[in-house]
């Protein structure tokens, strides 16, 4: 099934159920009035949302309204967790070469992971806020898992089975800011501003055959300012699939239901594939031209993040962002005036 | 006013106002489910609550019980943001001394802080639990302040009028694996499990005299396996205080009600007051010996967290921890087996 969060004001939104097709959707009020609400108690309320699901793919729900992924929050709008994993080591790789260094044996067997802030997460079409433009202004098209409760020391396998929900997410960095902090050794923090997410997010199941070995196995395309920048194979080149990457973050402490972990920015190691970030686009041409070429984004930018399945339908909706600065007011839309005579 | 969340085996809990002598305590039920819900509207809900706390003081509320801090779970038990700053920079400075570096200039302007995980904050006497032994179990005694909605940029002065509550916690952390992730360069998740608060939070004003610039005038005790440890005076040699923690977490992006910022271990410059962290003692040892003497934490360990006000009453209850192996279950009591012939 798939599943999105209605901005009707309040903190946590509306729980909504979308149909397949993203065409309609249906108020789960009845059931649950949020996200974090059903995933509190999943094994009870996903099998009533599922009914729900079916209904409406039937055509046969009732009160149902024409779907908005503008009216949308991020499925979670606060969430208790979130984590950005670096899932594609080559990318890593590259990126501590661009730097002079070599990257830690240790990663690969315990995927780099970043803690994240959780408290403001942005829906789709909600703007990037940067107070200046000089800090350099990176996205990074990804995919999202959402578990539910994951004791501590749990295997993959155990992992596996506490994946919930799967989503589009893009982690914004300010990559002149992180530079700093990975030189104050604190990780980042002032470098992180807030992630935004798909309008929906899906079971596994609703992947199909493209779900497989806790990977998921379509292009991920990336455009800025209108120009398709990457379409990178997401199960392609993933060193840690989802499993791996959940058991990793649980090796020291039991998760609790609603954590978020994204795999870092897709990358393939065949470069025709683009980029998902602007950082390894840079690395590129560091590499091959001695220095960065590319500039990060500017105000007024746009990134548009989207999946489509093997028939070109979207999965997950798109997420389409302009980076404003703060205190941006949009102009007033103009309004033809009547003249009365 | 003083708040807690009792353990009523649901994942948030059920807030109760308690009593200024941690003697009494009442449910709230009818004011606000939970503490993060009382945050989420605290303008409407802070007068109701304070409404209540009166009448509890003032020995006219209905239906009090026995406050009893082994049933609290923490304020917030699930929380949407968790950070913990290095306010005291001279123990960084210490920190930083041992291993043969020295503290980058800009700490002095930005207050380092690292992005924690707040989807499983522990009660007062949950126990640590940790999978390995040799991981080098450490406490860190410090205070935290919770805050409102925060906007971007704000000003220590706005920043200072957010702040809704403090609590005390003890900020677990495995100081081995903390040592290799800082050398991997991600900051920390690994090494930092989950941390624990005090039973009880409480508004700024219920320190009186002691909350003065944004810093509470009061020493923090620390007791390891029953004998104090350290007891620094919070406010002294705090480089940066709460208002100005918060401004810089909010430097770029806005932060969410309910947010937690911790101060990290509280430190002294007169070795004296003792530590608040084990690494802090070591730090000393190795500047002094050569070589690290005092052990981490065992398996079996206990740590003890409290602020005692200028009468020598506890102000939060105190944080009373046990170290134990994953798995863990305690021995069963010894039933006295009447015999009857």
């Amino acid at each position: 099934m798939k599943l999105a969060t209605l901005n009707d004001g309040t903190r946590d939104g509306q729980l909504i159920v979308v149909a397949r097709d993203l065409k309609s959707a249906v108020v789960a009020d009845g059931i649950a009035a949020s996200l974090q609400r059903a995933l509190d108690d999943w094994a009870f309320i996903a099998p009533q949302l599922d009914t729900l699901s079916r209904q409406l793919n039937d055509g046969k729900a009732r009160r149902t309204f024409e779907f908005d992924p503008r009216r949308c929050m991020a499925p979670l709008p606060r969430a208790y967790q979130w984590a950005e994993c670096s899932a594609y080591l080559h990318h890593v790789e590259l990126l501590r070469k661009a730097e002079g260094g070599e990257m830690p044996a240790s990663f690969r067997r315990q995927p780099p992971t970043v803690q994240g802030a959780s408290d403001d997460l942005l829906g789709p079409t909600d703007d990037i806020v940067v107070a200046n433009e000089a800090w350099g202004i990176d996205f990074a098209a990804q995919l999202a898992a959402v578990t539910d409760d994951v004791p501590m020391g749990a295997t993959p396998d155990d992992a596996y089975q506490r994946i919930r929900l799967l989503m589009l997410a893009n982690g914004v960095s300010l990559r002149h800011l992180l530079q700093d902090e990975l030189v104050r050794g604190c990780g980042a923090f002032r470098s992180r501003p807030a992630t935004a997410f798909s309008p929906v997010a899906v079971t596994p199941d609703e992947l199909g055959e493209a779900w497989q070995d806790a990977k998921v196995h379509l292009p991920l395309r990336a455009s800025w300012n209108g120009r398709l920048v990457g379409q990178p194979h997401v199960g392609k080149d993933m060193t840690f699939n989802f499993a791996q990457l959940i058991a990793h973050a649980a090796s020291t402490r039991r998760l609790r239901t609603g954590t978020i972990l994204g795999t870092g920015p897709v990358s393939n190691k065949d470069a025709k594939k683009g980029y998902s970030c602007i950082a390894e686009k840079r690395i590129l041409e560091t590499i091959a031209e001695g220095k960065p070429v590319t500039a990060f984004m500017a105000f007024g930018d746009t990134v548009r993040i989207e999946m489509l399945d093997a028939d070109g339908k979207s999965v997950f909706g798109a997420i389409d962002q302009t980076v404003r600065p703060t205190g941006y007011v949009p102009p007033a839309p103009e309004v033809a005036v009547e003249k009365t005579e």
